[in-house]
């Protein structure tokens, strides 16, 4: 299969998550990086181009002019998709320009700082029927896609209580703030969104809670909470509901002392309660009532998990994967897409998911606002 | 020391606390069981007597015999202490009766089916001057004491949140309920009171994040819920304020597919996070931001942990003590008190401790019947 | 059932592992301490008694005394069997002298400080007839027994492979000698035997795989170290071959730092591997080719498991048994078949198990001293 | 930094290592693949070079017309490195071409099929001045750098002993090598070498022992065995003696039944145990005598974890990184070494460590044949 040719946006020296979109793209192995306007600040966005290895004239000083340039480009030789990996705010304008320039985009989460501009994200994606994805990077996790089979295919009953927590400890001294540009335009409502951690983290958790039942968050009642000196909430938690009548509890933060990017899920269910911590990610407990607890692992050569899990491991049983081939699944199957595969379902959050998290966000600051009150999300 | 002579009223013929409680004083090694009233069925009452080896004139009927005849008895011959372990509607009656003969009190949790029971036993205690213990089990493991040690000293900063589970899965079939005399009562809710899995499990939860914090829970949004059919709860969750301005998720739940007696808890402070599980209660982890994180291990030979700790524990480390042990250092810390020791804190639940058990149901009930709102507790 | 009287030799102030007897026979609840001979010291040994709150007469200077005095009470008072706890070089001689006078026998391991003075005893129980039991605490685990059965019925086929480890670190300094009772007794080769780490806790290692796999060990090559200025092993590891053709590996060690009693065996056979740790003594991993991994657990409610096996325990799933229940088991089986209970096995290691301890023993020592050769048991 | 480019001999169509490679050195960035001799059938090898979007003209058909073709191009275009992933009897002849014909050479293990192919490929090595690596990937993983560097500081005393497993059960039926390729030529001792198991994992284990201890293995008695119908060894185990005097055991399998890729390793040193297992690669404990247990935990912003460890990582705390990543190490540093970087060690197995790796293997085939005799390395 030829690769994609894509051009990023954000990602350049200094930043994060464009590094890990660029490595899971190399990991995919059906995408090429092939165009970049990877700074607002022009002189960086050309470094950091030079760093990756791009030609010159296709390392852009900003964002615009490489829509503008690519779209002049013949059909063979410009990018075809465009991947965004700035700060939230900065979501929109590229997206709906990449899309009516008619490139397919793929984009952090959340989708946006605020709903009105996630809303025009998928209007646009509507009205032009480009493919968006949004990478909910631990939905690419192949036990995490074992266990919505298993849930979703209803062997199990019906789904009765939910545990999530996503904690963090990277803001949870007074000092975080200063110095470090992550924090910075993270916890910044004009960047980040009126939601702190909730918006950075919280959507993850609420997004694998959908990912995982197949059902959607229907009501919440939750209470956000900061360090003094704080603009936006780096702590919280929640009760909500779900669509199908089963009952969770919900905890993001940044600032839980020892906890490094602890994303765990337990999904009880009528017959099974399975469970799955992120950074023990290559088992998933199944624990029964008149049985062993199962210990699922995952690998390529595992004859029990389903072909679709087996098909996206690279490895045999025992040598881990981790969070880079978790991002990679989400690149190598919008890739497949978009050169015309037709899988059962979407290797990626789609535009109904991830307008789903921004109602999550909206919901749960309107409820702790009001002294956490039950929110219809 | 002389070991401190008993009766026990409950426990006989197919119950399960009482055989705990009796194994539990066992190995403490400063009980001896003297006399007994173990059922409400007389002839049961005797049999169960008899299988225990107590001579057959102090296996006594019902228990206000036992009470009378055993008051009648020389001093140096008639029971000290009395051991409550009916069902909860049945607590009241004999603690006072207890008391107002002259008898400590051990018995276990909650207090009572009431609030309105569990004050006249208070008061009872109060205007009596007896001593009084309250079973609650958990509080009895080694490594929950040193961790309230270390969380009460202060040295890890204020705590900031608290995530405490307590889930079964016993009652989690429709048919549960019949056939089992553990299940008939505890879902009963004339015999177990208005609350059925926060009443039974709830409290010990809530008693476990009140006693590792030193603080105690004031505010409470829970919502209760329960499988069609049922008559109180089997399940719920809890948004809930501690008195330190920490905050907390609990969740109590009998019906939770393949969790045993998953009792854990979460603690974290400024400085520090600490996680322990009661199904594998000799490892405490005290997960830190800039250091590795830490096994805290059980073993009256580890020199890291405190005098008082090291001194509860009967084997060195790598012996692994469980459940019984732990409830054990209940009834020896109340046996040596009653001997007259005088420890720097109560080796028990006190009736404070008990009292606010109670109100912690009051409150879950009170919430949850208004659509989870809001209650102090 | 009537508890048993029993007497005990040794495990008077200061002892550890006569208070471990002392509380296992408490938790089995049919063993009653009635007299004692606790030390080699006749003031301690009558203080002791005092503690332990035997009648003063009854607590005799020696354990001459105690046989004789025993022997001549009434049969409805006089003890009924003896517990030997003494430091292997005195095990021999008041075991032969109980089963001379009638008396049945629990003796710790190993079996004695020489082959001779175990062929002895073995010789003894077997002219006299009296019971006998050693204290392997291991085999008292119920998962042990359940690996057992498993392993044994043969419905996972041939023993392949065995890894089995027992090491602690409590001699890891050279100073560990100086002050410590236990140590000084356990390295000195005119009381413990010739043997130290391998004696004392390799015999543990050795009885526990042949227990589990229901073989013998045939062949062993052995290469046993010690710290300079040590008289006996404190280190060391082995090959071996199992009479069923399996192979494995042996390691036991105190030196080695940071393991507490770390005793932990795998069992591969044609269709499983079995793993099992003592210090996480309530799960059972049985891991497969082609399926999720299973874990065991312990409980006496676990449908899955033997009935033999929960019937041995006192508590449902989720409440930790731990050492001393391992170790009531064994206290409690013997207990039984002496009031006359015929189970389908042993509940305790024979003289056959406790021989081939000794014949281990024995081996490895001449295959270290000649280079670690291979040496048949 | 510039991309190394390389040509790849062996990997194509069904081939396993092949594959990882490539991932590996697309996740390291600092390589590029350029030119291929996929498989030894001509057809094979250019379809599989389509697959890979080599250009048409550098898919060649065999590796000697890859290497001729390639020395002939001008230098800014030709391959500067060779990446050989044959059976190991296929690795010496191209080896040692690539290195007479320019070329560095990055290689799988083990280095050879026999002693004397591997002598002459570091002959080659030494004489050309070539650089080469072989790629024993288990050393690519951060926390196995971690613990070297502690070890080998001194820090934590002498080694005392090492215990270390290398075990799998993808062999472990009588009809596992049939209709399989990796298992054909890894059980046929004319395209593996003579041994089985021992080499193609074993050499693994002994590799690993040496890296981490900075010692090397100097005596072995090792006893292989292999299932019936088999021609070399597919299980066996090994005690050592290391070069400081320490004693450890070896076990390598591919017969053991649910092992999946069980490589885990304990280093004793005087003052601490540390303990690592690649299935879960990203914690490292490390256990102390007087101290908690510590869990150090892999991510690029630990800030406890030495500087060099930290570099090669990608991710933060928490984001787990595996096997592939492990192995892209490797590649990092080879193709920073041939960019002239110059690192305190390599960080790859040199041709001494492989030197080793094949001494190691001739010695335990000569111990096993003997009746496991020790036999100098």
């Amino acid at each position: 299969m030829r690769p994609v040719r894509y051009g990023m946006i954000g990602g350049g020296r200094d930043a994060f998550i464009g590094g890990v979109h660029r490595t899971a793209a190399a990991i995919a192995g059906n995408w090429k990086l092939t165009a970049g306007a990877l700074s607002s600040t022009p002189d960086k966005a050309r470094a950091s181009g030079i760093d990756l290895g791009l030609a010159i004239h296709r390392s852009y000083e900003n964002w615009e002019m490489m829509i503008a340039a690519e779209a002049a480009l013949p059909a063979d030789l410009r990018i075809e998709a465009v991947a965004i990996v700035t700060p939230n705010h900065l979501h929109a304008a590229p997206a709906i320009a990449a899309m009516e320039a008619g490139f397919d985009v793929i984009i952090d989460k959340p989708l946006a700082e605020s709903m009105a501009s996630a809303q025009k994200i998928a209007d646009t994606a509507a009205q032009t029927g480009r493919r968006i994805a949004v990478t909910h990077t631990y939905t690419g996790y192949p036990l995490i896609k074992q266990a919505r089979g298993m849930v979703v295919s209803g062997s199990l009953g019906n789904v009765r209580r939910v545990m999530v927590k996503y904690t963090q400890d990277w803001l949870s001294r007074a000092g975080d703030l200063e110095g470090n540009k992550q924090a910075e335009w993270r916890t910044d409502p004009t960047r980040s969104g009126a939601a702190g951690a909730f918006g950075d983290i919280g959507t993850h958790a609420a997004n694998l809670v959908e990912y995982v039942t197949g059902e959607r968050l229907t009501d919440i009642c939750a209470e956000l909470t900061m360090l003094p000196g704080r603009r936006i909430d780096d702590d919280g938690a929640a009760l909500f509901r779900l669509s199908g009548g089963g009952r969770g509890t919900l905890t993001a933060s940044q600032v839980l002392v020892g906890d490094a990017n602890d994303l765990a899920i337990s999904v009880y269910c009528d017959e099974a309660g399975l469970h799955w911590s992120q950074e023990r990610p290559n088992s998933l407990t199944v624990a029964r009532r008149d049985r062993p607890t199962e210990l699922w692992h995952a690998g390529g050569n595992r004859a029990y998990l389903s072909a679709a899990v087996r098909g996206i491991q690279r490895t045999p049983g025992g040598h881990p994967e981790g969070y880079l081939e978790a991002f990679a699944n989400i690149y190598r199957a919008f890739g497949e897409a978009i050169r015309g595969a037709d899988a059962p379902e979407p290797g990626w959050a789609t535009m109904d998911d991830a307008l789903a998290g921004m109602r999550f966000i909206d919901a749960c600051l309107a409820s702790s606002a009001q002294g956490a009150i039950w929110v219809k999300i």
